[in-house]
């Protein structure tokens, strides 16, 4: 039987992972790692505890909830949190009481533009209690006594996060990162774990890795923070590229979020590949960010980090809702996001800058590299591919920069590299050592 | 009773100065900066002796003038100084005597596309007379013998000029320069030093100051020139940025005209203001210059002085005639232009590097920094600004970096500057000390 | 009897050149280079023995030919290289049998798209032999036994190639590049030797000489790296500027080839004079280059070199053909190249920095620079250049910069730098001292 194709993969996995409530922290977040971890064997859980100063935050109280439900006077469960998850306001405190409709009603959030779906709404740090629900249902409630019961806890606990790191040949690294904190939402935000599981497998099964891979995974905003708190010396020192992973499950566009002042070799890898890969994509400015790129690429962090989405968070109409299924995903949308994340890597590992080995062309035809293009046809691509990459391997020149000038896809230049090699007209100027 | 508007007391204030007959030298100076030290009573008036030299200038004898006419042969004075002294050729030397028809037109000058219009003539450094009048009037003239009289002097004397020293925090300074030079024409130029007299109310009246100010009245060219051969070494030590004010009182245009290279602090606060301020704005080439800008940015002097005009010199149909007079001013005019320059002055006052005190995004939500945009808005418009300016906070961006970065007008930016200093969340850099 | 203008010089000296059979080695060289030694005395010839290592390639055998025909069964020749020497195979071994036609067939080169043109062909580096000819007379060929001869020689020998050094006040040079190895073809390639000896010509009758000047005539490719591999140190020490001089004789297009990364002196000038001589001029890419460009632009090499062609090789349809005679070139082509060529070398000789001798602007009137423009018309123009230069004469621009600055042709700012020189208002800053 064929292996499946790992779009299809992705998907199943984020099958697994749609049901469980997660939030930035709690059983949902330690469940969903788990599970990824069967996937990734060396993937490594961690817990900061509640009160640990990180930067500017404390990690809060940990949220854990078995129950949420609103009853009518018929004591019918109108609201049912086992029904949706997004049913109830993230970090609800407990709750059990009886209260007329317009107390409740005070509780309730709903989208008027989109009378049909469930708001995701959440209350981290603000202790509140809030059910969500369709603009329409909330429409029909009638007047009476309603009886409310959160079964929630907040107490101490700790913040779960996982990491994996891979070692390559350079202690360089390249950071990938993505957040584990929303409840069943599939796009935003299984997309990005499920997507990292995967390059992290592939990354793995790869031979020769010329740079290691620091692979996280979070709670957005306050889960980058703690992990910055703890390694962002180390990182700010090895880090060359980095990848939010955030929305990249749906089947529509491509984006691209820059880091702060762009430029990064980040950024330069995306684009590069983006515009080589991609007919069309989105380029969006760093005003226009949202996820964990606010941090990495924060004053005095300044990780050299930019994100490659599908369609961007806030920028889909399902967005933040339960409109954001498993329809809105697709093994399609996931294989493109792999696709062009594997391209990236590809094109990062081969990026070292090369130079010529002769002064002046080398003779290439004495070495049966001046091919001629067929009957009329003057020399071969493949020769005039050879003799601009002689050109332009100039020793500051990176295989991006070279891609670039010649107006060619980095990756289609690997075979020119290889045979230049192997006639030892080019080497390679690792900067790494 | 409510005090009148900058624009119309500046307005107020060239009506008084229009009718001296200013120039270079003389006595029409004086009497000019003498009703200005009433508004500025600091100001300090210095006068440099006929013979000194000032880098390649020789000061100039002074002239002073009582009356100049030319009577008909029936004894009518058909041009009268009284009347408009731009009638008299700046400079002209003494002249007594008849002449006929003939000769006396060698010394007429008039302007043949305008034919109702007074044209203003100078003749500074090359002896000589004439009378400027009116191309319907010139001809007209019959033949016969006229009487000319110049009751001019040119004798060692001196030339004024005045400056205002308003001392900041900072030994650095803001240079304000304009010029008294011109007989009576409103524009071009009693705006710029009217305009130069109430920026310098407004500067004092101001409770802290950042830098200090360098305002300064000469005479167009040589005034500036000698200005800085007296100055040029401690300016070019102090500087931050200069402007020249000159046509800054009618009511059509705004024009910004560049330092030579220009990319100045000068020239980058001049075009942010206008960029924000101003819908449409003329942006001229350091090729079109014509005032002193032509001395603080030549050659080895090289400050960064820029110009903000309303239309500019050259470019209107009164320039140099008798139409430039009080129907092309307004108090309008000058509202706009008094407005562009005291923001001009807050943007560079507050044009600090600020830095985030935190890594990653501080936790906005417990300072109350994370207000909610009202129903179904999401975040405030407030929220997003602190957001922003937080993310390029980085310690080399300066106000104005961060403002065109995020594409707001600097001083938009005050309140939420003054939010993050009072939560501790941002410091400033500054590089004067 | 007037003397012909250069551009009648060069087209006869084409026409001298014309039928001699040239090669990148062999007596049609030396033949070539004697001719235009005639021109130049000075002009040194140099050999390089067979074997000889030359960066990565190794200067091969001699070849020599005296005659080439192919003879039909009648004993008639239906090629002979006597008509052309086109129609031989450059480098094509002896040969001296008979032969079927389907076996001469494998030996024959014709263009099907251009079916009465020969081809040109060359064979340098792979052993065989080879006719070139019309397609429509191939197609006219019958069954039959046919007779071969080609009385070529290849021979341990040398490569010939000439070089002239005129000597300048500074050590610092400039380059001048072109080759001799193709046979009968005017535009690419005679072209090139001729303008390069014209230019050397011109050169030698200026007064004075700030460069030195390297006129090299070499085989292309071949030639110009055996020509590195015992100059290069010294040319990258020395060379200021570089121009490889081809394809400069038809009448139809001016071209621009720039330097790998462009913006060196050369390429600065080269658009300059360009820019302002020719309204309009095609700009090609470095993947697009061809010539000895290729050597003198490849990394580690990095010389200043660049070129301004009429038509580009490879982009006239006479290209490497028959068709690419005498008929194709002509006097005003050449004359055109000559112009632009002597422009650029009068543009590099006067690109001194400039910077002004006075602080602000320098009293003009009292030394008579203060023209006016004629009635009604304001200040000269020569006044206006004179007041733009001093603005912009800072010790940091070049001619070239300012020219660009001030929006006009360098070489119209002479007469400028002569008045201003003549007053001591500016001075030169010499950076070759």
């Amino acid at each position: 039987m064929q292996e499946k194709s790992a779009g299809v993969q992705m998907y199943n996995l984020v099958k697994d992972l749609f049901p469980i409530c997660r939030s930035i922290t709690g059983d949902g977040v330690r469940q969903t790692l788990k599970i990824i971890s069967q996937h990734l064997p060396a993937l490594k859980i961690h817990e900061i505890p509640t009160g640990q100063r990180c930067f500017d935050w404390v990690i809060p109280q940990e949220w854990n909830i078995k129950d949420a439900y609103v009853k009518n006077e018929s004591g019918e469960k109108i609201i049912d949190f086992h029904e949706s998850n997004l049913h109830i306001v993230n970090y609800s405190i407990p709750v059990d009481k009886d209260l007329d409709l317009k107390e409740l009603d005070q509780h309730l959030h709903s989208l008027p533009q989109q009378p049909d779906a469930i708001p995701y709404v959440t209350s981290y740090f603000d202790p509140s209690w809030g059910f969500c629900i369709t603009e329409n249902k909330r429409n029909q409630l009638k007047d009476g006594i309603y009886s409310v019961k959160v079964d929630s806890s907040i107490e101490d606990g700790s913040l779960s996060y996982a990491d994996l790191f891979i070692k390559g040949e350079s202690e360089k690294e390249i950071l990938i990162s993505t957040y584990t904190c929303h409840p069943s939402m599939a796009n935003n935000e299984l997309s990005g774990p499920v997507l990292a599981t995967f390059l992290a497998k592939w990354i793995l099964s790869q031979k020769n890795r010329r740079y290691s891979y620091r692979i996280i995974f979070v709670p957005e905003t306050i889960g980058a923070i703690a992990y910055l708190s703890y390694h962002m010396d180390e990182m700010k020192k090895k880090t060359v590229a980095g990848f939010v992973l955030t929305c990249v499950g749906d089947d529509r566009s491509y984006s691209y979020m820059p880091s702060r002042k762009g430029g990064t070799l980040a950024d330069q890898a995306a684009l590069h590949v983006l515009a080589n890969k991609i007919s069309d994509f989105e380029s969006y400015s760093f005003l226009n960010r949202g996820s964990d790129e606010r941090q990495y690429c924060a004053p005095g962090v300044d990780l050299p980090v930019c994100s490659i989405m599908r369609t961007k968070y806030g920028e889909f109409p399902e967005y933040h809702t339960s409109y954001d299924d498993l329809t809105l995903v697709s093994p399609e949308g996931f294989q493109g996001s792999f696709d062009i994340h594997t391209d990236l890597i590809r094109v990062l590992e081969a990026n070292y800058k090369y130079v010529t080995t002769v002064f002046g062309e080398p003779q290439l035809g004495k070495r049966n590299l001046r091919q001629a293009g067929g009957a009329g046809k003057g020399l071969s691509a493949n020769y005039q591919l050879i003799s601009n990459f002689l050109a332009y391997a100039d020793g500051d020149s990176s295989l991006i920069d070279i891609a670039d000038a010649l107006g060619v896809y980095a990756l289609d230049l690997l075979p020119v590299i290889d045979q230049l090699k192997a006639q030892n007209l080019i080497k390679l100027v690792d900067e790494l050592e």
